[in-house]
């Protein structure tokens, strides 16, 4: 399938998804156009992968949109800025973190243009979308779902997980659980230091043992054991994803008492640490809250 | 190495690490002796697995006692049973998910008879005790640890966490992360049913990405989800665990808000579901609290 | 000051509210209108206080419109209802607990109507409302509020406490309060029974001690250790007060965890409860937590 | 009844209750002992109010012994450099804010002295103690409850609430309520004022609503706002009291969430900010959780 995709938002995990995108089009005798606020980024983006860097205009006329950006805010400021130019029968991907109620919005504001949005944010990190293997969670009709399912190059995995806003709601609480697991554990280590164990140590038993996660076998040891906290993903993001699953359970009159303290606390971190930090430095809070460093 | 092992405890996870001590001890021209409170699974673990069922004044006399018992409260009544059969220059390795201020208490009590307490909890549940590939963790001086590790036959990996009473502390931590993960998940899980959102998907999902931890990759899917809760680790005996969490945060002025609030959710589950169920029951509770089942 | 008011929504709240505004009319040469979903209850209020019954089309006519609806989504309706037939150079008074973001949508629709919205919720419940002791909290424009407050008729004090939104903001947060300070007290309570303590005597001393609220000096000792639970204020009413402050916070980037895990806890109550319950059958759930009764 | 009173901690709460003592022991013909730590303040208490210093073998020799010291650990040490020095006959009353555990723990001690220990903590703070109408919460037998009554010449009102050690408990309980309404109207107005809503204008409207709790009517408005925070109660006591409602909670299985997450923010505030700050300033930790002062 030969097709013009033209990816929006060359970020940390922008520019290698739509290197995979520039790839997959030299491949199949397709198009990658890129956009970058930023115009310099795209120009770079274009000289190092084969894509071609366009402007908002240029970029309205390809077959599959795709925006990954901060929050759903910017997409509403870029789809006001595209809105007249837009092709009918054309799809926007969002893979933004993104808010459910504002892809509800979102795909209503487009479907006016005949352009069907899908949300269809990504999980795997810098690193899985290098490598172009990123779990994408799409939210939509089924139809779209699996018309669309060709032109995710930089996917390893695509998950269909229910209607429209069901694939930003996955994501958010999917960093809700990144946010609960790596507090927990952080005021776990916290305590052990304080009681005199090693934390290596009591991270070797834990890998091994019942209460592992994501964030006691990569995060912690590998960021807040070392000092290192590198800058991958913001705090302040983080906080906003954590925020959005709240939300969700707001919206639906859910009861998720822990996702609400945990939402709390790393909002807390963000303002009394720093937003642009690594997700990991709330950990810098639970260490100011208990006068003991985590290694 | 030929010595004379003991093991008083034959429960879900004590009669399969006795049976590797059994093992052993027809491997090396040893003994392993084996008491239970109730004397007939002792008969029947000697008949099937070649230990020897013995008293607790005979027990008393092996190289190396190991218990395996509820709580730390079971493993005071032992020691008052035997504490003056006992021989000088033994070792008394309590296996029990004990409390690390009872390990400090027992071990000066031991001590006394110049028997050598070290707390040495296992993760790993049933399949590790079955497999022999336990993780130990243990607390106390190293030359001691040193002394011990070989008569560890159902161990897979066995880390020396710190002084005495550090076992337990980590034992207790994991226990109250796994408790954490677990509920958490839960509560996502609820709150994205209630959103129209398919649990499965979002499982898969979130064990592709960061959110992902030993609950949602085995528990939520095998227990909760196929609504089975097989009855491996009581709800009541995970609320304790999570107790001694708690108490370590407080005997160390640690502050461990998650910890705390999740100590007190899984207690209130073990009142209003039931102590003796599994402890994935947890998320009846939840289920409660959103009128929504998880799956 | 000869006004007409129109009072529309005639509950618990509203009725005795509204037959303070017949009273002023009668005293000042005004008149009172009143409106309800239920015309019946229009009539006999008509019938007993002197107020008169009329339609919505008619109620649109007077000086100053009154709301007082379970939510904001209910003042939405009635705005529908009525929009076309507003009056320029009036005022709508919302005395509902709404929700601020409401609010400023409600203000921004109404002023192209000429209309003034100004969020008014009160506070004192339904003896505040008999005895005309209501303290109204205002959000909007200084000049507004001082033209308006002649006509509080069921007043006893008048706080302008921002602009558009605050009102409803500062009736949330006071609401949140009221919850935690309830459910807080309740688990003291709950803990001290299973201790053995006499409640009726520890909330003697508390009541002349630090921990003292209006829960433990008002609503525990009338509502719940009588077991009454009187339905006066709903569980599903508080559960959305909370949430309407973690709203908030959430849209400040706020951090306030005990809020958001009390927000949750209610709701669960209202879940696993019954949301028509009073409010204080909250307790009944942290009964159900502790298999403990406060009494 | 003329009676021989020793009173041991004449700090804030403890000389002018002693003073009372002494001024009690005037009028009835009696003596009014008076011992500390630092013996200048023992000296200075008897120029100014009549009592007699002296060294704590002779403060055994006293009908009644109160003890008022920051927590059961100094009280132990007292105990144990009077134990042999004790008459047989006498009361000891415990007017710490001590641990249930200690109480049992020390009512056993004594009386194998004969000396009859009661848990006898007081609500009131240093003005009620100046006035002499400090509530008295009694834990013990009621026989001797009702024998040592008259000796209470600084209570305003003596409830009797329980068995040993439920004097300490609901002490706890009401502490750590106040933990709980002051962080919770912490939070509410942190996230009030970041939406603009003038903190006066809200305390006033909360303070009559039912929102309004001690901590909203006494402490807030005169301590936080005013920016004043005067050291009458130390961060660091506020957060060992609420860890033994904790504890309370722990030992009698009982579910507290919320007691529990504040107990650990409070704890937290300690750390963060300064544990002899006073107790209001864990609203400190509020303020940079949020980067908002509340005024």
């Amino acid at each position: 399938m030969s097709i013009k995709t033209a990816f929006l938002g060359l970020g940390a995990m922008g520019a290698p998804m739509a290197a995979h995108l520039a790839r997959h089009a030299r491949d199949t005798g397709g198009e990658a156009l890129v956009w970058n606020r930023t115009a310099a980024r795209a120009e770079s983006h274009a000289a190092e992968y084969g894509s071609r860097a366009v402007s908002l205009q240029e970029a309205a006329q390809a077959d599959v949109l795709f925006t990954c950006l901060p929050t759903s805010a910017e997409v509403d400021e870029v789809i006001a800025a595209m809105q007249e130019h837009l092709r009918p029968g054309s799809f926007w991907m969002d893979c933004t973190s993104g808010h459910p109620d504002a892809a509800r919005r979102q795909r209503g504001q487009l479907a006016v243009r005949g352009v069907r949005f899908l949300d269809a944010p990504v999980s795997g990190g810098t690193a899985g979308a290098q490598a172009g293997t990123l779990t994408v969670m799409l939210g939509g009709p089924t139809d779209e779902v699996d018309a669309v399912r060709p032109a995710l190059a930089f996917a390893g995995k695509v998950v269909h997980v229910g209607d429209t806003g069901a694939g930003f709601a996955v994501k958010a609480v999917n960093n809700a659980l990144l946010a609960v697991n790596l507090w927990a554990a952080g005021e776990g280590l916290a305590v052990l230091a304080r009681a005199g164990v090693d934390v290596s140590a009591a991270l070797e038993v834990i890998n091994a043992s019942s209460g592992r996660s994501n964030a006691t076998e990569n995060l912690i040891p590998q960021r807040v054991v070392t000092r290192e906290f590198p800058a991958t993903f913001a705090l302040g993001l983080l906080a906003k994803d954590a925020g959005i699953a709240l939300d969700l359970a707001q919206s639906t009159r859910g009861s998720a008492p822990v996702l609400a303290q945990t939402a709390a606390l790393i909002r807390a971190a963000a303002h009394a640490i720093d937003p642009d930090a690594d997700h990991t430095a709330a950990l810098k809070l639970v260490e100011l809250m208990n006068t003991q460093e985590i290694r």
